[in-house]
């Protein structure tokens, strides 16, 4: 949205402080040279619509490899994120498909195998869901060194999350037409990407909400998300969430494929290993006032953010603005769905002096986020994945924000 | 969504048919010369993502003025539409507005008259609804001939419509602030566009659900929405929905504007004119399958379409596959959301006669959509806007399909 705020954050100073925004352009200065819009005839209508010039949000990538990109998180407002801006991870760049040549085999345990064609897909009766979908590894740039990280923006702290509308058949469609055996317990879902990326899914959630997704947001999915179809598993790690998916074979185990042996495991103090650790916890982020906002007055802000829990709704967020000694009940903004990015407000009124800000979800399990201690003694140091634990933002007594100080 | 369906339509028969698709690419033939995706190294990430190059929904024009702008729902899955497919609608061009030189002033009967800036605005707490919105035109290419308009897309008979996340500030959080005084019956929203578009609005409305939105589908309203504020009124025609709202007065009665008394009102039979006729009626179309689409064989196919109603939640919709003689149950699809867009489906099995498809949804208040000889007793065969009368679509026995035979 535009920086419009009387604290406002210099757009030059977060493209500066947002890695890899190759070739955004700045925006102009105050005066902008625009016309008085009411003696002007404007613009005609056009088959494409655009962004309004004075709006530049950019996904932001972490190295050169450009495996991974952060969605804008501080630029967003309401729970839907604009399918441009959908965080991205893949594992052998994004392929290119041809609809007309796409098709999904569903074999092993089942009575009778076969393949599917898009337009085969798209005749089943389709369901719509709006979920968040987010990468097991966001937050691993700040786990470990916190202090190193303080002149951080949320879209890199934590912008590996997003949320859709997603649009698909039933993966339990599929299996009551294939004849499911009895006996099965597992699904390997497989991409047809260069990375033929692969993971063991349990039968269970096959059974229960999973997709074959081709919509997202009222479109066709877009490539980055797995052009012309992927797997969609509410509330489970991104990884699992095979895209580009060309097979299905249902066993009575799991397939320990590399991705679930070598990766997406996750190291614990006693020296084994935690794996198929599959659900999102309860987590939430402060969007605003972030870095490289500036407070440049005492008295209301609003504090808000992003809630969210693989295992159902959110139904409470609280924001401290103390550093955790005390905390308050903020307002979720309607619409609060399940497995769904959740919106968090909080008015606050700021008396000028440093001030840490944190907010701490609870889901309708009564998972509750855990402080960056309590998770480092539950998982260990060493851990890679499934970073729940409360984020602070420090409030400097000029004005400025920076990432996780004191906290 | 790809057109990858046996009983496919093409795609060039799909652009040839739809005026104004200027500078749409052809898409490859069926040998799309894509290399196998599991052999070589894919796109990296991008700061912006695009569509697949196999994806091509566009906007379509009326005329050459390209005043307005119409959704391809024959593209679309679940309700959101994508911002940048969103239908347009304007009087006097899209005008380019600094949004750090915006305001909206309230004034009139009100104890504090006041200008709010952007920044001010959204700091106030904000509220994010799902809904449709309908230009009061929509349907009218077919509403007088419709034996004229057979061989048009659904984009062309009905894409005035589209659905988005709206996001902003209650225009009755406004009114509180500036204190609406006793005796205010209407308000005045006026537009910065060249055509200083101004509409009245029942009172009632800001009190009830009114927004004055800056966010849509997650990001800043597009420039051909608003940009950077615009009116937004769940249900009412899309006129009404004053854009770039610059000022509101606060009233005892309507303003009788140029956009009431001249246009947007609706001549009756008798010869009076209903004015004020701000709620957008119970409406459905099919929109899938469609002209120009094929159906190559008998057997299952999938009837699909949208029902909204300014009043409410969608209820019911029936689908008929015998001109109306017979009617049949269709099933609505989650989300069903109040004044949005409801997506139906229903499995019919064609025998491969001659079929004419309709579909007739009712909302919770009861009110079910008439036929056109029913619509045309009530308000006369020279109405100009609501038009929501039972619509059809003729599948003939070589499956090529066509709009409004026999309906």
């Amino acid at each position: 949205m535009a920086n419009t705020s009387k604290g406002k954050l210099s757009r030059r100073a977060l493209l500066a402080a947002t890695a890899g925004a190759v070739g955004a352009k700045l925006l102009p200065a105050q005066d902008s040279g625009t016309k008085d819009p009411t003696k002007v005839q404007g613009e005609l209508a056009r088959e494409l619509g655009e962004r309004s010039r004075f709006e530049e949000p950019r996904r932001t990538f972490f190295s050169s490899s450009r495996n991974a990109s952060n969605t804008p998180l501080q630029d967003l407002e309401g729970i839907i994120t604009p399918a441009d801006l959908h965080f991205e991870r893949h594992h052998g760049g994004i392929p290119e498909i041809d609809p007309d040549s796409y098709s999904l085999l569903i074999h092993g345990m089942v009575e009778r195998p076969r393949t599917f064609t898009l337009a085969e897909l798209k005749r089943f009766p389709a369901v719509a869901m709006t979920r968040f979908l987010e990468c097991s590894g966001n937050g691993f740039r700040t786990f470990r060194n916190p202090d190193e990280h303080k002149e951080e923006t949320v879209q890199q702290v934590e912008g590996l999350t997003s949320t859709s509308e997603w649009i698909g058949v039933p993966v339990a469609t599929l299996f009551k037409e294939v004849g499911v055996l009895p006996g099965a317990k597992w699904f390997l879902a497989e991409a047809m990407d260069a990375a033929v990326m692969t993971r063991s899914i349990p039968i269970e959630k096959g059974w229960d909400d999973a997709l074959i997704a081709y919509g997202q947001n009222g479109e066709a999915i877009r490539p980055e998300q797995g052009y012309p179809a992927r797997l969609f598993l509410p509330g489970f790690e991104g990884s699992s969430n095979v895209k580009w998916i060309r097979r299905i074979e249902v066993a009575d185990k799991p397939f320990m494929t590399r991705e679930e042996t070598s990766k997406y495991t996750d190291p614990l103090p006693d020296g084994k290993a935690r794996m198929f650790s599959f659900v999102m916890d309860t987590k939430s982020i402060i969007t605003h006032p972030t870095y490289p906002m500036k407070l440049d007055e005492k008295g209301f802000w609003e504090i808000k953010g992003l809630a969210w829990s693989g295992r159902g709704k959110i139904v409470r967020v609280d924001v401290s603005t103390d550093g955790g000694r005390h905390w308050e009940k903020a307002t979720l903004q309607d619409p609060v769905l399940p497995k769904c990015h959740t919106r968090f407000r909080f008015g606050w009124n700021w008396n000028g002096e440093q001030a840490t800000i944190m907010s701490r979800a609870t889901d309708e399990t009564g998972q509750t986020q855990p402080t960056l201690s309590e998770l480092k003694q539950v998982r260990g140091p060493g851990t890679t994945y499934h970073y729940n634990q409360i984020r602070a933002w420090t409030v400097r007594a000029d004005g400025s924000i920076v990432y996780g100080e004191n906290a």
